[in-house]
């Protein structure tokens, strides 16, 4: 962020070494973004995938579907509130549910490594099919591969979903205009410091529970209750901060946040500040953003706050004409800072 | 195969250590088929996935879509005739045109490992498109992760696909029947042969090629022969020995094969017994096998032959009511041996 103000908003960050994969490629930040830019969108150049959503909507004999996939390589295996199979299936179904799609169905792909253990597959496989149960999707088809220990870490899963897309429902980031609202469906950096606690041992381990959860019904709930939703988005890799500067590029517009509007738990808030992270760049695996016409925001928060994944759900922020495509946030102390995407990896292999 | 003789017929192979994943587990064989019984089907019960075809057909608005999902970690990355994107495209592809699917979309999933050259990337990105542009099918979502160097293997790509059944196709394992013809629509073993030169470094490298290749149209071509067809399958993973004792395992028949009849180039024969492989059990990329009305197997043959990829197709074998589910092959010797499912693990990530 400093390197951004210092270079006066127009100069990205400098990259370091591209001859090869660094981990700042998978963080959901700037590295990710440059390598859908510059090698992927330039590759793969279907109309659909030019969206950058987090689905495809695709027409099939008249049916608007959306299909998404995921791979998870979550490190621990095993955290409070969900595991590597939880994660696996809520993630999936939430890429379809931003794209205000019902999720219907579920691939499941497992590339496992030599000598895990039976047992913990066995957990794995139970969490995947429980969160579909839970979800009402279901798990249709699937593949196992095995190699060499030491040329996986236990255990990779990737999701693939297919859902179906309400007749006349059209979501995207580019649609978000200045005066829209923005809305938070509760509080930010959950996930993310729990996966930290657990890796490091941490004393607020135990504090933390990630938030792992399917938002779709969450989606539907609000879709009944406003027809001018913009967009949503599931605030991942790269958190809050990522998910934003992502709406506010595609559609080119500011947005403006109001700091304290963001609800942070404060055990998480707390571990930030010992840790320094910002809890607006952890990720979140339960959590929606979304960007509604003004007129309707009080109303669809009210509907949020009557589902259980939407308590404490809140008006955040105000898309503005200006800066483009800045995201800035009027802090607690009166002053303005700009909350720039992740340039690096504050954390590798969250989700 | 000797296992299974002394034992007469009943008593399952000795299975290894089953308290962790064993390589074996990912082979396609005997270890995987007892992971899919004990462990996913039991966890798993969603009917599509019971049928355990390569893909699911499901209904979404009254239109019957198939959707599958395939992981590749094949190594060395890059082969000749072909390298793991081409390989990522064609598998899932076939595992949709098995279903008699039209190939429409595909998702393409990244697990990328620190360190991978981006050059590697960038060939294989393309290789992924060029093999989806003359399929005709178009990638419309992603993702991309990264792990640290040395917990993953450069690479790793999970394909979805989705395709769309014609109006009442019905094609399923368990709908062979006594009498049915067995027809193949080329050499086998030329995949697995590949990669285990380049992998060995042996001598025969250059002279065998992968048969990696997208068998949709020859589906299409062979559908319109004849509306007869029980199903198709691709022998990947096991080889033709594994796919036939799917096939034969599911509708509670025999499979009678010719030796003769079995297409196997010189320089593949000749690897195999240079290293004691059975052609049988080695992979294929590019290689259908399909069941059919033995009125119409003489017309279907034509039409196979009349494609570029089953030039040199054959009826292999003919479906017998018994020994029931066993696989056997009169040999060029005149003598009757049984082709047993895959025991073990002939040779770990193929595909």
């Amino acid at each position: 962020m400093t390197e951004r103000l210092e270079a006066g908003f127009s100069c990205p960050a400098p990259l370091a070494d591209r001859r090869t994969v660094l981990l700042g490629h998978g963080s959901g930040g700037k590295l990710s973004a440059e390598l859908v830019r510059d090698l992927f969108l330039p590759a793969f150049r279907h109309p659909a995938l030019a969206c950058l959503n987090d689905q495809a909507i695709v027409e099939v004999k008249g049916c608007r579907l959306a299909f998404t996939t995921d791979s998870f390589v979550v490190k621990p295996l095993f955290f409070p509130g969900g595991d590597i199979g939880t994660l696996a299936v809520h993630g999936t179904i939430n890429d379809l549910a931003m794209g205000g799609a019902q999720p219907l169905f579920l691939s499941v792909a497992l590339i496992l490594e030599e000598g895990l253990p039976m047992e913990s597959l066995r957990r794995i496989v139970a969490s995947l099919q429980q969160a579909a149960d839970r979800a009402g999707v279901g798990i249709v088809t699937g593949d196992t591969k095995v190699v060499e220990k030491g040329s996986g870490d236990g255990i990779f899963i990737t999701t693939s979903g297919i859902g179906v897309v309400p007749d006349g429902l059209m979501l995207s980031a580019d649609l978000a205009r200045p005066g829209d609202s923005v809305l938070l469906s509760g509080s930010i950096g959950d996930h993310g410091m729990t996966i930290l606690g657990q890796r490091e041992g941490l004393e607020f381990e135990s504090a933390v529970r990630s938030d792992s959860a399917a938002l779709h019904t969450l989606v539907a709930d609000m879709l009944a209750a406003s027809d001018r939703f913009r967009c949503f988005r599931d605030p991942t890799r790269g958190g809050l901060a990522s998910a934003l500067n992502e709406i506010a590029a595609s559609a080119g517009v500011g947005i403006e946040l109001e700091e304290p509007s963001i609800p942070v738990r404060e055990e998480v808030r707390g571990a930030c500040e010992l840790l320094g992270l910002d809890p607006m760049y952890v990720a979140n695996e339960g959590k929606l953003v979304a960007i509604v016409d003004a007129a309707d925001a009080d109303r669809v928060v009210d509907v949020m706050r009557a589902h259980p994944l939407g308590r404490f759900a809140r008006r955040i922020g105000t898309v503005r004409a200006a800066p483009s495509p800045v995201v800035t946030m009027r802090t607690t102390f009166g002053t303005t800072r700009i909350v720039d995407m992740l340039a690096g990896d504050q954390l590798p292999r969250i989700c």
